[in-house]
């Protein structure tokens, strides 16, 4: 990894500059977008194989039935087409024109009944009367279709025919890897597995789902001989991720650090939740980064994604959630207004900088021993006095607390000078031989 | 314990209806408020005679010049009748009106003498000239009068005579207790004994000392098969706390928590003062009911009532002290305007309910251990998710946490959810085999 | 030391009483303040002269070349005259009005040039047009003159006489102390040595160097028999402390307290910048003082004064750095204006009753143990109940936080009583026999 932090976050190295990666991220999103996903079935498929036009991906397929935990991988679920035609004929519900209008996981149906009774099936939400609402129903079966509150109003009484061409049938649960192996060995460099895991199960929610895995991608073109190893995961929430811990629970203890990334693209300010540990790696990080950048550093909490799962206390690892505005905490969560529109291509810019900020951190946060601990060093006969490029109090700082003690994420949160300045410094210092880094 | 908190603070279990507990505890501040109790004598026993009305007592009666600590027990001060006559024979002032006229363990005294030489024995508060101050002389033998500065300001010039029917001679201190046992054994079940204490030896004062005292009765009047054994205390204050603990030196170490009641009946919030220790059980359990009720937590100070002995470093007991407006904050303290009418039977109820509350913490306060830590398990198919009457962050709060190092109340302050919610989840993920109590 | 905190800072034990304290402080940084200090050379030995009329000093001379830590003692710079001569033959800048005027080191100049050609060796303050800078070039040899902005706009262009007649050569770092012997003995009484240093290498900066020499010499008169013993150095910064480093490796581990004196009479509020280690015992003693007398505490940089030197990681010394307005925090820091106008009789006073009540506080500083912790001894028949100039509460604390964990600072800071009070609490209590001092 060679590109520094606050470098543009195109043109990095060893890639061709191509388009902004804001862009680049939006596009992805609006691509995405139309796709009908759920926890399992061909829209997970499609979204993984778009996903792999920009990165390598290792796809694993997991048959239904298979124990995962305390969960059995459920059947899959395929849809074809679904509609709610009225007594002309017309699709007053078409799925074609999204994949929000039929509740996930839905059963086949084929019928003809009356308003009256089709309104048990039909899900609005009155208080947001144009919008259509997000619902699923993974594990009682029946059927649904979700539709805004102006055109269920609009709806005359009469004889509707519905109908969903689905499939609930044994199959498989479908998620992905891609992996950055990392130069550092796992002996002693402290080099270790970062987790980047999205959530790959909603259909057409832009922010909440797609963004967050246009960040992933776009971060993974870009990582170059990283000393840590990198493993982005793309599968379905919850499920998604026990099947992925069950089936990895003897390399879990790799993970040195993790980011759950979702909710990635509005235009509101960053959100970082910390890992239940609360003062992991990560977490110590991320507040560095989020704060500076204005954003806002919550606890732990056992709701919201699958740091739900990676944080159950039997693994409790050190894996956090990015977002900008957070689950629930914005009006177009979980409906249909969570569409392209809604996000930007600043706003994807902004999470990326921050979460490539954060590895920047992870890697090259290390200790330093000063081996001119007696008073300070004469900076001057060594050109390292007001150098150009150099910030002298993050000098000062490095030789202070290098005493083996205190990391350099440590030096930037106590003299409040940024991480990339004091890494500077301290890589200053070093070819100086005025520190070393010190044994783990 | 079957009452759940949040109940009606009437129809205990096991308890007839009766009328209302605050206007029960109410009648009791006003029955007892006309005795003139001291730190000895018949008032006190008095007093202890009514409260067995409503709870059993073991009274005890300890001789004068017993040691007791560092301190003896005094001699017992009684009195009939005490007066000072103008010279036209009207009582001016006269105890039977309050007992508040007499300053406490004033010597007998029978005498005429002119205003100025008078002077030097009577006790006003210029600065609240309607009121009669509270005041006592332990351990100086001498004699006085309490009035309010106007009734001083209106006597004339002249000779008065003054009369204290008074003994102080060799006799007992008085105290009692009541005991509502346990069901858990000392052993393994981490239960052991609540102390509740109430100071007995302050005449007419309906805040500062009855209102703690009908909340104590009340309580004692509502326990029903506690896991701890609740000992409630009565006994005149310094004294009779170092006396209780001077006799009970080999059993201080059962009592697990402690609560000093107080000031307990004005219409302002609550305060709870920390033990010594700062961090006892009661401390987190008395912080989590007094804040969310909108009340104050405040540090040990080791000034106020009997939790100055039971906190004394020697014994550093865990007992901290539950009062309303705290000692010396209102106006009203240690005067006549501590009167019943100054209580309210709301304010008592409050009191009441908030004692229960920080009783029901400390029976239902438990650390489990999750039996299925590995991710989430599946909720739904153990009929817990979305289940009515569960708070579904709490059962997800339960499940993260219990990993034998956070007890249900850590939990509540982390989650901010209401301890009792906790605890519900905890008792439905135990029924459910998810989590099981840690071992001590 | 007899001298109890809050008397006034004169007539001290064994003093004779003269002068005020304020006003003898300001005459000495006034008579110091002409003399052309630098790193070296006769106008810091002058200086130590000057003190030496008031406090006795040993004074050592350290040659040129000899290593220091990671530095080497350099050359010693002395300057007799120096001016720039306008084409009439006027002195335009005079040495003798300000050392300031000349860069300190600068080697000797004897030349006519045009004002564009000097314009490079001048320095002014645009910002500040009627100031004069202070500046140096220690270790770049080169030469120049500093002068105000106005000064320099009145220049004609035209030629102009520079004479610098100074030597640069082989000779001498000077420094001194003054040490005044405690009586504790090192082991066991918990006594040791307690550093106080001021730097002596600017001229002419009479809050910035010059008041905390006074202060220093003001209480360094004032200490009679203290417990610990106090070590003065008076040394050029950072060249200076170093040297004093170097020579006193072996004995630094003795330094159980210290501080650093600069900037010490300005008009401001007191500051006081914690030590590296941030909780040693003169963090607490004047956390508690500064703060009371409306002052700030700000945690440690490495940065400031000579305990950068003393803080770093090596010695990790616990110096704080006690100022009035922080370096660099006041418009006249290292100007001509920061003269003895700027510096107050008041301000030196207050600043030197503070330093005195943090020597009081690490003087007295004990931990007790209660000989009676089971409830609270009777205080009245030992007559420290009420008893007059006790503070009660201050008693009461005393007794119950004396468990031999807790000095009578702590007890100070947890009561928000003043050290003061406590200490008169700890030695009644003593002396009644109710506490003794805690075995180390």
């Amino acid at each position: 990894m060679s590109e520094p932090v606050g470098e543009p976050v195109d043109g990095l190295a060893g890639r061709p500059a191509g388009e902004p990666a804001g862009e680049r991220m939006h596009a992805l999103v609006e691509r995405l977008h139309p796709i009908c996903r759920s926890m399992t079935g061909d829209g997970v498929r499609r979204t993984l194989e778009i996903i792999s036009e920009s990165i390598p991906l290792e796809v694993h397929e997991v048959p239904t039935g298979t124990p995962v935990l305390d969960w059995t991988v459920p059947r899959e679920w395929n849809i074809r087409d679904a509609y709610v035609k009225n007594a002309a004929g017309d699709r007053v519900v078409d799925f074609a024109r999204t994949p929000l209008h039929v509740v996930g996981y839905s059963v086949p149906v084929a019928a003809t009944m009356p308003l009256g009774e089709l309104r048990d099936h039909l899900h609005t939400l009155p208080g947001e009367p144009d919008l259509i609402p997000y619902r699923t129903s993974y594990y009682t079966e029946t059927w649904g279709f979700c539709l805004s509150e102006n055109t269920l109003k609009e709806l005359p009484e009469g004889e509707y025919e519905v109908r969903i061409d689905s499939t609930l049938a044994d199959g498989h649960l479908t998620y992905a890897e891609h992996v950055v192996e990392g130069s550092g060995s796992d002996e002693g460099s402290g080099a270790g597995e970062v987790l980047i895991e999205c959530h790959t199960c909603h259909p057409a929610l832009a922010s909440e789902t797609l963004a967050g895995i246009a960040v992933a991608v776009e971060l993974a073109r870009s990582l170059t001989e990283p000393r840590h190893t990198y493993r982005f995961v793309f599968a379905p929430g919850t499920i998604g991720s026990i099947t992925w811990l069950a089936r990895n629970r003897d390399r879990v203890e790799r993970v040195r650090h993790g980011l759950v990334l979702a909710c990635a693209g509005d235009p509101g300010g960053l959100t970082y939740k910390r890992s239940r540990r609360g003062d992991a790696a990560v977490d110590r990080a991320a507040a560095h980064v989020v704060t500076a950048r204005g954003g806002t550093v919550v606890d732990f909490t056992p709701f919201g994604y699958d740091e739900r799962q990676f944080c159950s206390p039997g693994f409790d690892l050190p894996v956090g959630l990015l977002t900008r505005t957070p689950n629930g905490a914005f009006p177009e969560y979980h409906t249909s207004a969570d569409d392209p529109e809604f996000v930007t291509a600043e706003a994807l810019a902004d999470t990326l900088a921050a979460v490539r900020e954060i590895v920047r951190i992870l890697e090259d946060n290390r200790t330093y021993v000063n081996l001119f601990p007696y008073g300070e060093p004469q900076l001057g006969r060594r050109g390292l006095y007001g150098a150009p490029g150099l910030d002298q109090m993050a000098v000062l700082w490095v030789l202070n607390l290098s005493d083996g003690r205190h990391d350099l994420l440590d030096i930037a949160e106590r003299s409040r000078i940024p991480f990339a300045e004091v890494a500077r410094a301290a890589r200053a210092l070093a070819d100086a031989a005025l520190i070393e880094e010190a044994e783990a």
